[in-house]
């Protein structure tokens, strides 16, 4: 199966659509979970596909470091090293280079830096962005942007903004030339892979206007916008989405980058958006977090410690409908690595389960009255934390 | 279903039989995988169901201090409380207040001790462990042994071997009152409780004919060999299992407390035992120690960065089924949670399978020609640790 992408239904500005990739078709709205190393924290590949996740984010910026994209690629790639059949989207490791490497110096030809595992020196170039994702074999890589410190004046915004222009530019060259088996010394592990750009442009929407329309005339198979959910107020992000989308070709994917929280994706489906990642569900859930349909739960809580209902009566889950909120609290203030599982189990059910809903209502154009339910679902008690 | 045991077939020394409990059935010989805390380390109720796991093994020290026997209780047993629905055994606690907990101090009447997690004072005396497990509500329930410092003289062993003879004979008054329903304040999950006596006596052969004895008389629905698989020779292990098991009645099932490697096991069978705990395939596991059908390996090791086969080619599990040995090495070289959980996995499918061979093995009366090739399989390639 070649890369494609085809808008199924609209309801409003929200779309539900078919992406398909070497690995398999992905229903959208579709939410990735994240798998950083290869793995998502505390579930395994057979949990993830019972769930119901069609497709996975991995981290360039971990598996290049370690193991090595080589290595990687002499396993026969990604899919087949994590034994993860199904899609894979990895990022191209800038956001991890701003976010956890040190001593990063960035100038028009990349990022250099030093890894947080061992100290090395490394430099992250558009190119070697894609030589990385290629020999991992995902199906969709993403291009290095320039990751704007916040906050940023206008100006400043412009010379990132720019600067991730003319690096995505650089980006595509050297898929083509990888594609076209040009490229030497790249073990290419998925032929069929495709490359989106991102947008960027802070909080400016001239900016991210201008940002869409140059990063559409490069040509990509699909199109993230980038640098948002880093702190910027809800409806600022709203705002820029509602503004961007619409600049981005109808028939390509769109994606959010790093978003977000239940409420985020509702309304950012509701504004064009085909794609989303988020460390939110697996990470929260191992601080004991739980999103339910009636707000976010902290499982710690002492007032959850005789509660012998589950995590969320109107969730079907294995925890659900397994374990009680005393047991789940019990386990996360004994250290049990089970509570990490369980947790995930459920914030990840309640993530797909959401954006498959999503999906139904756009399908029977019932989208506008979903999203009213569950916002008020969301109010209808008051959150732990 | 109440309490029983059933020999269904006999070669040479082994058996196979059936224990049934209130909450199901197990084949025996059969091994409990353990879950200190409620909780098997790293993997599911469901995984542990999946693997043929018929029994766990909690222990009774950590849950009486947290969340407390009569957290428990309140919420309906042990069972309700973690989700497995099958048969459960408990300890007494006896051991890990030996092992884990600190200024302990042991008289006639019970062990004093101070909790490992706040300090605070305990006394757990025979009686009080089995009103806790009556509170876990348990299937099967300890009694309160005396663990042996080791080494110990033969003097000291039989001091120690006849504490244990009277605490005995409390733990099954006690056990008796709650089963009659004049325990008062005790809430009792379990009406079908069973209770196991534990043979003691150290390495000396006539103070373990005279415990064996001795606690017979006493009268118990089953028996533990305790005290052995704590530094001794393994041969030494042997030939006490070898000399107490004929002294316990053919009718009941045996226990041999904390034992073992996978050799140590077919050697017991071998010997009369039926039933068996250790915490090596679930810690090992964590600590990247795989048990294979061709001796252990350590998936941490180097050799294994660009291995692209299974942890182990003659197993089904999931683990060896999905993933190869370099991308196990990965996982538990990046702390990622899942190296525990497809690590033990693999781990506690090697033991339940092994014991699944070891009755069809009995069953057709093939049991010495298995435990041959059991054990020239193992020493086919050297041990990575």
């Amino acid at each position: 199966m070649s890369f494609g992408f085809q808008v199924t239904s609209r309801d409003g500005g929200a779309r539900r659509g078919v992406m398909t990739t070497p690995h398999g078709a992905v229903e959208t709205p579709a939410f990735m979970p994240v798998g950083t190393q290869g793995a998502v924290k505390g579930v395994t590949q057979r949990d993830l596909e019972a769930l119901g996740a069609e497709i996975l984010l991995s981290n360039t910026y971990h598996l290049y470091l370690r193991p090595g994209d080589g290595l990687i690629a002499r396993q026969g790639g990604l899919h087949r090293f994590a034994g993860w059949p199904r899609p894979i989207l990895t990022d191209s490791g800038g956001y991890q280079v701003f976010s956890l490497a040190s001593r990063r110096t960035i100038d028009e030809q990349g990022a250099r830096f030093q890894s947080h595992l061992d100290g090395s020196a490394h430099l992250l170039t558009p190119e070697k962005a894609a030589d990385i994702q290629a020999q991992l074999g995902s199906d969709v890589a993403m291009v290095l942007d320039e990751c704007l410190a916040l906050p940023a004046e206008a100006g400043a915004a412009r010379t990132s903004m720019e600067r991730t222009l003319r690096w995505a530019a650089r980006a595509r060259t050297r898929f083509l030339e990888i594609r076209a088996g040009t490229a030497s010394g790249v073990i290419v592990t998925n032929p069929g892979q495709a490359q989106f750009g991102i947008v960027q442009g802070g909080v400016y929407p001239d900016l991210r206007e201008e940002s869409a329309e140059q990063t559409v005339k490069v040509g990509f198979e699909g199109y993230a916008i980038g640098g948002l959910s880093v702190g910027e107020p809800a409806d600022v992000m709203y705002d820029i989405v509602a503004r961007t989308a619409p600049r981005l070709p109808e028939d390509r994917p769109r994606y959010l980058m790093g978003v977000g929280t239940p409420s985020d994706i509702v309304e950012a489906v509701a504004r064009g958006i085909d794609l989303f990642d988020c460390v939110l569900p697996t990470r929260n859930a191992r601080n004991g977090q739980l999103f339910t349909s009636a707000g976010r739960i902290n499982i710690r809580n002492a007032r959850y410690a005789e509660d012998n209902g589950p995590p969320d009566p109107a969730c079907e889950c294995y925890t659900c409908r397994t374990f009680s909120r005393a047991y789940l609290r019990h386990l996360i203030h004994a250290g049990e690595i089970n509570a990490a599982t369980l947790n995930t189990l459920h914030n990840l059910h309640f993530y797909l389960d959401t954006l498959r809903r999503i999906r139904e209502s756009v399908s029977f154009g019932r989208f506008e009255s979903f999203r009213v339910a569950f916002h008020q679902g969301l109010s209808g008690q008051p959150h732990d934390s």
